[in-house]
């Protein structure tokens, strides 16, 4: 019989941990580098010790537990991260690095030994929610982010992300950063597509692809009273037009394209005044980048569809994109056939928000296991994932980290 | 041969009174009792006395410039305001003013008398930018404010209405008011209309009724990403979708029916969340009441199926109606007999924005004449209005106030 997670043991750790930072509605605030962070940092280097892992802290204050394989090659990396959004919940990130360490803790309850180390990993900062931009330390490892730009990163009190590491006495050694030979990163999803499905995990396929932009229409600002309706030049009305055409962009697409507009401003934004300028967001996401590139060239025709009929000068600009990642082959097979193993129906999704895994993905195999989320809710105090879904999705970790450290050379 | 108004005094005095609170951009400032408000008044009251009217200032500051008529009846009364928005026009009351003075001064170069007296007045604090609400010394006057509510009115750095009257030498005595004969103003359109008809001056047929709503859209604020769009409830898309309805509801209304969101606030307002929460104002104006009901009643209904649709709840309050005010059809035709008699064509329009003519028309007969509006542009520096077009709105004050002032018994 193939080894089990012990489920009362990753739930109460989950219960002790949001403990920490725990907020009046059930969530926690635990941002990076605070005092709560490094209470959360000090719970889990005390388990990790417990549990027999030799615990590390790198000079971004990323901490790694390793256990010894039956080699010395690059180990099985497995984690996520302990930080928090303001009154999030409890699961986000909490869910990986707890996941990560029960594996390792089951295989020590069975008495068995993978081929490759495996390495228990909390990243620094991944919500980017107190020091921007979010999974910086992540992506310093796969060689995105400078040190020095990860140091000089300042909190709104203008206190730096190095002093403030330093302060919670997690700044620690710069080291080798030697590539791992695969990363597993278990997450909640985040969003409502598993509990639809009915399925309590999903395999991820990557991380869909994001581009940013920002329309702006600008008609003319006018009297409300005295302007007839066909000699306006509303750039409201006309900003309506193309949030509906952004929405039926996405809609008409197929079922994965997404796309929001999330902030909008109008001015001069006065009760009895024709808007003169209105600007907004355009946020698509999707898996292909062939696709994501189709929905920009939709918005400007949609654009300059509108403000021919309006008569307002639109104009769109593309300022961020963030390429899609696909997950390697060989860890979503490795975590398809755990799924398999374990009974469980498969469900591939992909994430349409940005991991840890992201990063890891540019630079060794990776590939992420998502738990069903209730309601689809997360960054909230009522983000739930039950103890059974929990299980299983710590279950498909352990045994797609069987699957990838037993197979390796 | 029917007198003509002397172009020459009238452009004079319009441009005379424009360097007063003159603006780099050949506009003018020249806020409710400021220093410029009262040198204009001071300009005003000496031409007043040049002309020979008996000049009186009220205990809200109203002035007025009285030629006797053949009997002591009621008087007609014909006037505006002096009084500007930041920046604002040089025609935006002052024409209506110095076209009163123009109407008496050319009736004295002819050696006309009327039957009734004639009172030329220039009302305080129409535009309502520095004491709010507009209109309203000519509102006290039709006894919609009581004086203690106008003398209380404070501007933004907390100075009182009363206080700034006294302090610029025009808190007048309080005086018995009584209703005049019939009040004409002549004032530019503030609108394309007469532009789009190719007509120098309208006849007015009244004020449209005016209503304000506020709608509240609320859905549910979620991550951007994982959220597929079948599941979302986007409270901005469905804001979209009203504010396109409303569009709507004037343009198949009719031709003069308007309608605008003016104002919109969406929440959180960043460029990765659904939006959780639109809030927005809806501004109606139509000629007849039945219809700004059966706008609100169209909204309503417009609301209610966007809700159902997106999932969003939607509220719609209604918090703010000025009735329509038509004007009084023997003034309405005294106007349109002095077009007729000047061979101009004769144009009828609602005025969309309020003026002082509205709170008139509660207490006696009035009635408007609009001179074209270049561009429709108004309360900026760029509104203009032609001189042959300026001197063909005067003339038409001119004949409706001997037309009314001789009509009577």
């Amino acid at each position: 019989m193939e080894p089990r997670v012990n489920g009362e043991r990753l739930h109460g750790r989950l219960r002790r941990l949001a403990e920490i930072g725990a907020t009046a509605g059930g969530g926690v605030t635990r941002l990076a580098l605070s005092a709560e962070d490094k209470a959360g940092r000090d719970l889990l280097r005390a388990w990790m010790e417990e549990a027999g892992l030799r615990v590390a802290v790198d000079d971004l204050g990323n901490m790694t537990g390793r256990r010894p394989g039956e080699t010395d090659e690059p180990p099985v990396l497995l984690g996520s991260h302990l930080d928090s959004v303001v009154r999030g919940g409890r699961y986000d990130g909490a869910l990986g690095v707890l996941g990560a360490l029960e594996v390792v803790e089951t295989l020590a309850d069975h008495g068995l030994r993978t081929q490759l180390p495996l390495v228990v990993v909390n990243w620094t900062n991944e919500e980017g929610v107190r020091f921007e931009p979010a999974m910086t330390c992540s992506g310093a490892v796969a060689g995105r982010f400078e040190r020095a730009y990860v140091y000089d990163r300042t909190d709104r009190a203008g206190l730096r992300f190095e002093a403030e590491l330093r302060r919670i006495g997690y700044l620690g050694e710069e080291r080798p950063r030697p590539l791992p030979a695969a990363y597993l990163e278990l997450h909640i999803e985040q969003g409502p597509v598993l509990e639809a499905a009915g399925g309590a995990v999903g395999v991820v396929g990557g991380i869909v692809g994001i581009t940013w932009l920002e329309v702006t229409l600008e008609g003319q600002a006018d009297h409300a009273g005295p302007s007839p309706m066909g000699s306006r030049r509303d750039a409201l009305a006309a900003a309506a037009r193309v949030v509906s055409g952004v929405e039926r962009l996405a809609r008409e697409r197929d079922a994965v394209a997404v796309a929001t507009v999330g902030r909008l401003v109008v001015e001069p934004n006065v009760i009895n005044t024709i808007p003169g300028r209105a600007t907004f967001s355009v946020d698509f996401r999707h898996p292909e980048p062939a696709v994501l590139e189709a929905q920009v060239a939709g918005l400007e025709e949609l654009v300059a569809g509108v403000a021919a009929e309006t008569g307002v000068r639109g104009t769109v600009r593309r300022f961020w994109t963030s390429e899609p990642t696909p997950f390697d082959p060989g860890v979503v097979g490795a975590i398809a056939g755990a799924v398999e193993d374990l009974g469980l129906p498969r469900h591939t999704l992909w994430s349409g928000a940005g991991h840890d895994a992201k990063y890891l993905a540019e630079v060794c195999p990776a590939g992420m296991v998502f738990v069903r989320s209730r309601g689809g809710l997360s960054h909230c105090e009522a983000e739930f994932s039950s103890p059974e879904d929990i299980e299983a999705g710590a279950n498909v970790l352990l045994g797609a980290a069987i699957r990838l450290a037993d197979a390796a050379d």
